[in-house]
């Protein structure tokens, strides 16, 4: 199969450090390479891979100092790619929504993994008006604001086995890996590491948009709490893989809705269990009392600390293995391609020399 | 001729209080519809408008508390265009770059008047891309970074006569009007009004991103001046024309290539000259020593207050009249759209269902 994936360019596939959904993109496009499929890359030109790589700039955007504008990078990729569209089986779009328009008027099936929160507010009347184009959604319940949208699947994030080193004992310390942003919650990881008196450690990356509220809420917080909790920063590669193989378990208090914590399943993978709080992804990646505790309250996080202890490292590996792997991932895209690829007969643009819409029939849900 | 004209959405046509953009387009549109001809306006729902309105979001995007992502609408915003495209003659866009890869794709004539700083860094790559897309500047420096594109014109911006009333006498004090931000150096204008013994007058917005900025930087600067500034806050309407007409001078101590502040304009109008740092447009707009005094230092400025009242009010708003009447510049625009349409032959697409680009033959540079 002749297949592109259409990343966004904010950070390299893979990334230097911290962006979920290139990491994603890579993974997915180096195992459709190893399984022996035609892959091609748009990315930005500092991303590294397997498959034939299409630089839409020079370098991740974030990573460029005097990139001031992303926009423009993101309209000339849609140039980049539509250019090429008929090379490809299927395109597979990574970069939310901005290539509805182009995808409805080509002949080539794309589909689109849409990786962050939905915002029914903003999102709804563009996706009302491209309601045939096929959608992946990460979890189950990122979807729920836009039922009625064109959704070929809910596929869930996998990882190389070989990514995280399994570690069948795990060490004292309580682990906080994420973003410092409000919705985040290191608050509640400190409180709770305070109230059964264990170490916390936190590897966490400070975007600029929250400098604010790590300088009021968080560093005073960090300061006070210095005896027990070490912060860490940005880790990424072997010490990150040391740092949660390590841990006793790892806190994930959000409290939005986040649509897939890859943190959660890296946890998994080196075989420590995660405590979360109820919401988003959670219910559906983790399983109560198996591979963590899903709780509501800072009382039952408490409580399901020492719980911890009971629950089985080898089964959080295992459930990693099962669900969570790449090769999973990737063989149920494929299957969501060739139900595409099949089920769509080519539609012939008007040649009156104007962009009439081709309306794409609408596949059916599949689970 | 029918005319479409498409504005970007965060703010109404007209805007509510502050819009640059949003307020050209009004202008703009107002007078082709007075002049006779048939315009649709693609702008939100909240716009008034004589033409044809399209509604491409409800409200403003930015007067939404619900609105947390702006991109979505713009792309149901070319949906909208698009769809409709071979309705019109000739559309002229005032939203940025978006529209570029369609553009190539139709047959109608398109022109994109460039509202703001041209920052080649992001866009050299996409305006090397779509060579052949007809361009307007808004004044000659706002093109420098980018020489090679396909301007067609710099059309500088009009009002119309009856926007601002003609004050005959001025005041004594002088005026900053516009955004706190770092680059409008509304400290410089507190200085020159300190050095000049005036007082200075300051109805400013301050926008969300330059809060810290108005918190650290200017707030202790307004407290102890407060026996000679008066903070006004945002104003409009009467209260605008009242304060500019009234003023002694306007101070435009930019430190940026702003390039078109229609306050300048405005204050011509009103027969009220500018002390303008050379910067941007300001060469182009004012006339030293005529509509006002172009200067490099605080030392030029405060050289230059006095010898304001040695100028003809008369002058300035005959200067505004002469040049930057909206009637004049709808008239300009009419002469770009003509030789649009007549200059370029129907291309018909490649009826294969692919979108190959249809390249638009360059047209040569109108002064």
């Amino acid at each position: 199969m002749r297949i592109a994936q259409v990343a966004p360019l904010y950070e390299s596939v893979p990334p230097k450090l911290y962006g979920g959904t290139e990491r994603v993109v890579s993974y997915l496009t180096e195992e459709l390479v190893r399984l022996g499929h035609d892959v091609t890359l748009f990315a930005s030109g500092d991303s590294e891979t397997e498959a034939r790589l299409v630089p839409a700039c020079d370098r991740a955007l974030w990573r460029d100092p005097n990139c001031r504008e992303t926009l423009p990078h993101h309209v000339r990729l849609m140039e980049l790619v539509f250019r090429e569209a008929r090379n490809f089986d299927v395109i597979h779009f990574h970069c939310d929504y901005l290539h509805f328009p182009y995808l409805r008027r080509h002949a080539t099936p794309g589909v689109t993994t849409l990786h962050g929160r939905v915002n029914p507010h903003d999102l709804q009347p563009l996706f009302e008006e491209y309601g045939e184009t096929p959608l992946v959604s990460i979890s189950d319940d990122q979807r729920r604001p836009l039922p009625g949208a064109n959704w070929q699947a809910t596929l869930y994030h996998g990882l190389p086995r070989g990514l995280h080193t399994f570690r069948k004992h795990g060490g004292d310390y309580l682990l906080f890996v994420g973003r410092i942003s409000p919705e985040k919650r290191l608050d509640r990881a400190i409180e709770i590491a305070h109230k059964t008196d264990r170490q916390l450690k936190v590897a966490a990356k400070i975007y600029d948009e929250d400098l604010a509220y790590y300088r009021n809420s968080i560093e005073p917080l960090l300061r006070e709490s210095k005896s027990f909790v070490e912060f860490i920063g940005e880790v990424g590669g072997k010490d990150k893989d040391e740092l949660m193989g390590n841990a006793y378990a790892l806190l994930f208090p959000i409290d939005w809705p986040e649509p897939f914590g890859l943190v959660i399943i890296e946890s998994l993978a080196c075989g420590t269990p995660v405590i979360a709080w109820n919401n988003g992804s959670v219910p559906e990646v983790l399983v109560d009392d198996e591979t963590g505790f899903v709780v509501d309250t800072i009382e039952d996080a408490v409580k399901a600390v020492p719980r911890v202890a009971r629950l089985s490292r080898q089964t959080c590996r295992r459930e990693f293995e099962r669900r969570f792997d790449v090769t999973r991932m990737a063989r149920n895209y494929l299957e969501v391609y060739s139900r595409l690829i099949d089920g769509v007969a080519p539609h012939s643009v008007l040649s009156s020399g104007d962009m009439e819409a081709t309306i794409w029939p609408t596949l059916s849900h599949i689970a």
